[in-house]
């Protein structure tokens, strides 16, 4: 029998211009890491959070990666005694799933160490557990792409509908990351509760649009279909330097340029890793010039599922 | 040169469910027919409408039809003549798209008539010209799909952006109109100007998930996407015992039941000519009891482009 191994789950970023709340996918890097070793004391326990983590409670029942670990022993019954270290390799607040990799790679890790052989649904059910403690609500747009490793498509809640949804096979990611903090709790708040039926329905023309560029590989329709009427509008205002990123990010070559999740990180789209790396450069140049701190993220996406790292 | 067409176009199913005013696909029958003669009189006329369509204004400017072929004639800087013979063959305000029909089969014929050899791009843009004088504004969710005979996304209008779409190889479709009439116009009237972001998302969730599911043959997840939020609601209210046609669809096997357009047509998909033949026995039936006279019509869909009937 296993007694302990160390797994990692990516960073994802959701949202997709248009799609708020239904879409999303995983990254290559960054991404969290954990150890799980197998104790006899019957209970849940975190032994230490290390890295960007350091603030984060320690106490099972407000931690997201303890939680999800707890409801998913429970929910099988399981006596087990769990030791958790988890290794925050991103920074919280980000817009990059920080939350959503905690959950996934708890989950993810114990399901391998258990040889349990839980379904991707069922994972993403205990994964959720934790997530909601982070953002105060059910959201999978970003545990789903983080433990399916691909684009997801959330269809609806009652029950969570998880589509998964193929990439076309050249497709990347340039991610900026300024270190300004946003809560996702309050880019929520700010956000309008009714919208006017127009820009609703030019927003789900943009997601049929973005849904069949991704299936087809059509990269001029995502390009045209990565626009945004109701989110961006709001929630720009909480990034420093946003539209001149954005700006730089379209005239360097991307596809397209948003908000990752609720910001700071912005992302952007492209079709060959050289245009992924340029953008990155010049992205970062633009957010250098207004003097914040930044690191930038270039990815393949499309299967960057999650990984054990060891196991014994 | 040629003198005299005689054509075809079909016609059209928008919104399915929780696409309004973004998706459309054209059926088999019915449809309308036009005749054209070319004359010596340098001057567009309407010589006859007959069917359903006898009530129509028989002026240029205010024809569907006529006033399409005007504007094409005078884009193109065409001195011609056109006499024009109109044969509805469908019921006016049934919700099936019958003014896009007239309008798009008028510009096809008369760009086979003048060889003109106009893009369907540039059709659509004449054909919205005739649309726009029955609905009130440029909707292009009928035109475009009686255009291209296939399921079409218009993804955006500034400008006009359509996506053809795949549909899966055998997928079908039950119409059944009940005889009451409703203005698109009216049908517009009673909608909400604003609605919950809430809402919102949960449409453009179940919009990601039609598209998807077309495109990838995926019938279950076509059924679950099949819901409206936002529109059914409001405007099932027109359509006398909607809900117990609906239920009756639903019943006999459709992957999902929905308004065609304003209504107050009623559309079924389903996987099989069998079952989609069923549907319309069964929900004629429904409609039947309440005492409403009805036609049903049964289509497979998918390629359905406008026709050449005669040409001399």
């Amino acid at each position: 029998m296993k007694k302990y191994i160390k797994a990692f789950a990516p960073a994802s970023i959701s949202n997709i211009a248009c799609g708020f709340d239904i879409l999303g996918f995983a990254i290559e890097n960054p991404g969290d890491e954990i150890e799980l070793f197998l104790t006899d004391k019957n209970k849940v326990e975190i032994l230490e959070i290390t890295g960007d983590g350091n603030k984060l409670p320690l106490e099972v029942e407000k931690n997201t990666a303890a939680f999800a670990i707890y409801s998913m022993l429970k929910s099988l019954n399981l006596n087990i005694g769990v030791a958790i270290k988890l290794h925050k390799k991103m920074p919280l607040g980000s817009g990059l799933g920080s939350s959503a990799a905690s959950a996934v790679v708890a989950v993810f890790a114990l399901n391998e160490l258990l040889e349990t052989k839980l379904s991707k649904l069922q994972l993403l059910e205990f994964a959720l557990k934790g997530e909601e403690l982070a953002s105060g609500a059910i959201h999978a747009d970003n545990v789903a792409p983080c433990l399916y490793g691909n684009l997801t498509l959330i269809r609806g809640y009652n029950p969570v509908d998880v589509i998964e949804l193929n990439l076309p096979k050249d497709i990347y990611c340039t991610v900026i990351y300024s270190d300004v903090e946003i809560k996702t709790i309050e880019a929520r708040k700010i956000l309008p509760k009714e919208i006017p039926l127009k820009q609703a329905i030019t927003q789900w023309g943009n997601v049929g649009g973005l849904v069949a560029g991704f299936l087809t590989g059509d990269f001029n329709l995502i390009s045209r279909s990565m626009e945004d009427v109701i989110i961006e509008p709001v929630r720009k205002s909480l990034i420093p330097g946003y539209d001149e990123i954005k700006k730089t990010a379209l005239n360097a070559g991307a596809l397209g340029c948003n908000i990752s999740g609720s910001g700071p990180s912005v992302f952007a789209l492209s079709n060959t890793l050289e245009k992924a790396d340029f953008i990155a450069t010049e992205m970062k140049q633009a957010v250098d010039k207004i003097g914040i701190k930044n690191t930038t993220y270039v990815s393949k996406i499309g299967n960057n599922t999650p990984k054990i790292l060891e196991v014994e």
